[in-house]
């Protein structure tokens, strides 16, 4: 990995993860199961740690889904975040439930007195509050003062800050989310001259997987890229396992996390070998459960293929019938063509098994 | 579309698509069928049209190929790039057929009596050469000197521009293709300061098309956002419409480009209405086929919804069975909810009807 460029940013704990101060940037979702059915969400939470995820966020939108908060925490790994909307009972009822961290804006939960009792309870249990501001859903106040400009953005997130901040409560991480992403880079980097507390990144988008995995991989990219940004969720309307997915590439792409296998391929088999590309999409689904970063080469060529991708940790060349499979540059086997994948897969789980930390 | 900044570099026309010199960055796409077979060419070239792509490359692997670029080219609207290796005579052939491009890289072609042949028929015709350097295809000599470093793409680019020069031929753009996004940006970024050539900018990466698109959008917004890029194709393993779907959509994302619908929705839409997720996806669909940029809201509140979405040109609010459309904030009818995605496409339509040029 690179050593690239951060914003300097406070350092929180959520649950155990480190979150700001030059942390890796960690990658999380949200369910979309309902929360008053602990079960499904413990299955599909389940689901994210596998794939990956390292702070997961559920819906409190009322008591009853508030109550099954204890449940949830007791049967998974990862820190768990309630997103609470306007009703504070339902944030000290997280609390007390063992939440590891809210998504609240202070400024939407009533008096002063509310928000008091809340940090009060936050403080204790030492509970990050994300403060969380959207490009859609900004005060009147705040719209009719800038527009619907970064700069509502910024200044609507700086009053909740300001909240919390009367209260001597600092444990504070902000996000702000707009479906346009150059407001929202406009924002972050405006916020980034305004406070230290560590930035929860993401675009807000609608529409089908790819497109909004683009536009988000554009606004996350160009965020990450100036070092804004110390965690970040991709919403997609989607399983969120493909959210992690998505979280992972981008960040994979630039260097700033590993994970999983990375593929590399003949830059000319979609003219040459039009097979070659159903190889690697096999290779890349068939490894899709591998977190060890290693590098996978599949070639085209049987001749050159190991030599050009010695620098792989694993691979396989194939064409017209033959295989080779091999590491490092150095064949291990040859073998017929169609079980190049088992054998490749096969190859690597068991390379990994001995390298798992104990 | 916002005023960004951009690397200046020359102007180069293909076919009458100006490139470079501030030209609007234009998306490119290659087909994939076999190029001996003109009809599928053809046809696949005309969903390509239709799905927004500006220039067109096909794959010129032999003599039977070359020889049917002059029926491909008669029968499309969009300037035609012939993608040659290693063979001078189907250069040639391609040029002599009446494309628009070549790729080619000079310095493979072998002797300098064969360039100056190629040279010579493309300055008649105006024919410009793209230089394209891959990282996973470079000379020995040159991975000997800078290994596989950025430099070595500048470098390898480098030597086949100098050929070009050498005969006097400037008509020339350039492409530097990495799997590694951090290495083409500063491959691009050094390129930027040895020569004003236009840049032909992509990906290049082997996999599923959701894990490519993300890496490309991510590598191509870095390299759109500091200016860097007169052109561009993703390249995915997936039907060529949707390389350009997804070019259009990083793009527009950064205000680059306006193309189509732009969706707007609830920011809380995942939360409070579960629906209005399948809704918006339905209206993205449905209106895959406008070109005209226009904002499209879909709300989930049929009493704030036309208020919130004001700034929309259309808009469709639902909710518990009711649902209205509207026009900049205005209703302009009340209807079932499950009418509203017909009835929007029709109002869409019929308003794009009317506004067509001529």
């Amino acid at each position: 990995m690179r050593k690239q460029y951060r914003r300097s940013s406070r350092r929180i704990e959520i649950g155990g993860l480190v979150v700001g101060d030059g942390a890796p940037i960690s990658v999380q979702s949200m369910t979309n199961t309902d929360t008053r059915d602990p079960e499904a969400t413990i299955a599909q939470i389940g689901r994210l740690e596998k794939a990956g995820c390292e702070l997961i966020r559920v819906a409190v939108p009322d008591e009853a889904a508030a109550a099954c908060l204890a449940r949830i925490k007791q049967a998974i790994a990862i820190p768990l975040v309630a997103d609470i909307h306007f009703d504070y009972r339902l944030a000290l009822k997280a609390v007390a439930e063992g939440v590891d961290g809210l998504r609240l804006n202070p400024g939407n939960i009533g008096s002063a007195v509310r928000v008091r009792e809340v940090v009060a309870a936050c403080r204790e249990r030492r509970v990050p509050i994300r403060i969380g501001v959207n490009g859609g859903s900004l005060s009147k106040e705040i719209r009719a003062r800038y527009g619907n400009s970064p700069t509502a953005l910024v200044e609507s997130a700086l009053e909740h800050v300001r909240i919390l901040e009367k209260e001597r409560f600092e444990l504070i991480k902000i996000s702000l989310k707009s479906s346009d992403v150059m407001a929202t880079l406009a924002a972050y980097r405006k916020l980034a001259e305004r406070v230290e507390y560590p930035f929860h990144i993401g675009i807000t988008e609608a529409g089908t997987r790819l497109r909004v995995a683009v536009k988000s991989a554009v606004g996350l990219a160009l965020l990450l890229h100036e070092g804004l940004g110390d965690t970040l969720r991709v919403s997609l309307t989607a399983p969120p396992e493909d959210e992690v997915f998505v979280a992972y590439e981008i960040l994979k792409s630039l260097g700033l996390r590993e994970r999983g296998i990375e593929l590399i391929s003949c830059p000319t088999c979609g003219r040459t070998e039009i097979g070659l590309i159903g190889l690697a999409e096999a290779v890349e689904k068939a490894l899709a459960h591998i977190r060890q970063p290693l590098k996978i080469a599949v070639m085209g060529c049987v001749v050159n293929g190991p030599g050009e991708a010695r620098h792989a940790d694993f691979g396989i060349a194939g064409g017209r019938g033959v295989g080779l499979l091999f590491r490092k540059g150095e064949v291990l086997r040859k073998l017929p063509e169609d079980q190049l994948v088992d054998a490749l897969v096969a190859e690597v789980e068991n390379f990994v098994e001995g390298h798992e930390p104990g």
